[in-house]
């Protein structure tokens, strides 16, 4: 199949409409959709919120004849009968004339078969079209949907010398209102907040998106309008060490404890405080296990999650396998060599070097960021789930 | 004064020319001069080697008559007889009517006297374009010439945690090879190289410039056409470790050991091996201090000195404030937190830190660069002459 400049265009557009349900789609992907008829774009249309219109749905509300229509969509049109009609059907009994679709759905209740029924009612259908870009809008769920775990983003702020705290412990701000900002999108579009009990005990996070630090000039901030869905925040706590008066617990969607204490009698002070406290199976040191609490957060229809942690989970996560992208905000300064390290992971030979692949480094403020995928990680293989 | 886009833009390749001379006019500074007659580019030049033609010159004997011509110079003409005539004097001879000057020379020989000279001779001269531009090129000089110490670079090279070497003490090829090029000019425009006797007794690494590394597409290596000078090769060697078997010793330019070492009968074999010893003031712990040997390398005319060390004195050179620079080549790799710190510098609290400002970073190869400046060093302050 060859495209045309202009089906490169709409599907540009119909890209960015996708990313305009960043922090609201979820447990759903972000899809987009253009509607053009002579070369003409006549309607577009984006998915906003589990349970609300479809993208192709809600772009054929915006027109009132589509026959003969081209169809533009980032994600294979549904099939099937969820909280909306089949898009394929409404697309079908619109009249358009072509559908040109960015990338099949993995989820297995779609899997092409959204393709065949448009085919078998003589719509022309062209899949194909910018899929690396439309796999990387809904990179979480479609590992997801072909049995990975969720994709897990680790934050950590350093020094240039790699350092996230004083020898004394002091920590707070060393990354710039920019930096912190940027985190707070990275928040946004996490289905789920992944931190330690330790963060909870010494920094008392609320761990929650706080939109009025970055919304004015984002345009997926700005069609929410106000709207905000707090991800959830799991706390990993071996040996439930959180206080039922942490912050935490002050509001803002749901709290999850994950953890190795079986005596559920203790479970009941979090619970009672509005956690849920769920027992994950143990990594063999008498700790939760990552990636089994992964495979757990998956089942939770968890897409994308934010790991934001000290040096101690953080190397965890990494030296499992199950940090898939890492963003280091590094303030230009030096904290000195008895600061604490930025990760928790002693390694004696070169051989044993963890190697990254450096996506990009921008300045975010008087900060930079740089942006790393940790290749190979355990994520696209099909973990058990919790036992 | 108002400068033209004209005058604008010769003084611009003006200072391309002076940039051709980065590897080899020091202890003189780099200068490059353009000459034109209504609005035409003329004739070019620009200064290659301590002991040959300076900039106005060589552009002058590309032309067989000046009179009533604009030069445009980077640094003022000099006013003084030294291996070379007074260029003001040459330009007064070829009849030029005006000289557009970026920058007065700070050289107490100099320092206005070239200006005022071609003013009494009727020469119209403009001073102040491109002032930033044409004080970086020679920022060592300047430095020197104003009586503060040379331009100290710190070069490092770490992986993302900020470590340098393994626990075990590995740390070859921790960065690739474009990020070993992009050192090879460092080293190159630098006339003295400043290591310690650790990294003598560790790497054996000759500190030689390798100008086959980065030499094909650098307009100031193909101008020198394989006629390199070596930069001076310090040591800091406080209790006289080196061994005269070193590779350093091999070949390629002149070596200055600082020492503690007061025993001259001690700093014969060295000195039978080719280098200089020097005794350096002690810096209060039985070490040299940082600072006098610097003052002492602005008596050898140095300019700008390139820092390759390990964390010890990196550490110490940063702690002494004699940093003006820093170049962290980062390898896009984690080496744990049992790896070697960057820095060898102890701090406790948030008050301690050392803030940078980051001037860019950029992707050297897999690796990426990030350039920063150390505000407020001592470079610029009237350093004592060695004791």
């Amino acid at each position: 199949m060859s495209f045309s400049d202009f089906d490169r265009q709409m599907m540009t557009t119909a890209l960015r409409l996708a990313e305009r349900g960043r922090y609201s789609t979820s447990p759903n992907p972000r899809v987009g959709c253009v509607i053009c008829r002579d070369d003409q774009l006549l309607a577009q249309g984006w998915h906003q919120r589990a349970g609300s219109g479809h993208a192709e749905v809600n772009a054929l509300a915006n027109l009132a004849d589509a026959r003969a229509a081209t169809v533009y969509v980032t994600l294979e049109p549904c099939s099937h009968q969820g909280r909306t009609p089949p898009c394929a059907d409404s697309l079908i009994n619109a009249g358009v004339s072509r559908v040109v679709v960015a990338i099949e759905d993995p989820n297995p209740l779609v899997a092409g078969r959204g393709i065949t029924r448009l085919r078998e009612a003589g719509v022309q259908v062209d899949v194909g079209l910018m899929t690396a870009q439309a796999e990387a809008i809904n990179i979480g769920f479609m590992r997801r949907m072909r049995g990975g775990l969720p994709w897990l983003r680790l934050k950590s702020a350093s020094s240039i010398d790699g350092r996230t705290a004083m020898a004394s412990g002091e920590s707070q701000w060393i990354t710039g209102p920019a930096a912190r900002a940027d985190v707070q999108k990275l928040r946004a579009q996490s289905c789920a907040i992944l931190s330690g009990v330790e963060t909870v005990l010494h920094d008392d996070a609320a761990l929650t998106v706080r939109a009025e630090n970055f919304s004015a000039d984002d345009d997926a901030a700005i069609a929410l309008d106000g709207d905000w869905r707090q991800p959830l925040r799991v706390i990993v706590d071996s040996s439930l060490r959180t206080p039922v008066g942490a912050k935490l617990f002050a509001g803002g969607g749901e709290i999850l404890i994950a953890t190795r204490v079986t005596d559920v009698e203790r479970h009941k002070p979090l619970e009672a405080a509005g956690a849920t406290v769920v027992i994950i199976e143990d990594d063999g040191h008498g700790r939760v296990a990552l990636p089994a609490l992964m495979a757990y957060l998956r089942e939770l229809n968890c897409n994308e999650v934010l790991l934001e942690a000290g040096a101690v989970l953080a190397g965890a996560a990494l030296r499992a396998g199950i940090v898939d992208e890492w963003y280091v905000y590094m303030a230009p300064c030096v904290m000195g060599s008895s600061g604490r390290p930025l990760l928790d992971w002693p390694m004696i030979t070169m051989a044993e070097q963890q190697a990254l692949d450096i996506v990009d480094i921008r300045a975010v403020g008087k900060d930079w960021r740089i942006h790393c995928r940790v290749p190979n990680t355990v994520g696209a293989e099909d973990v058990p789930e919790r036992v």
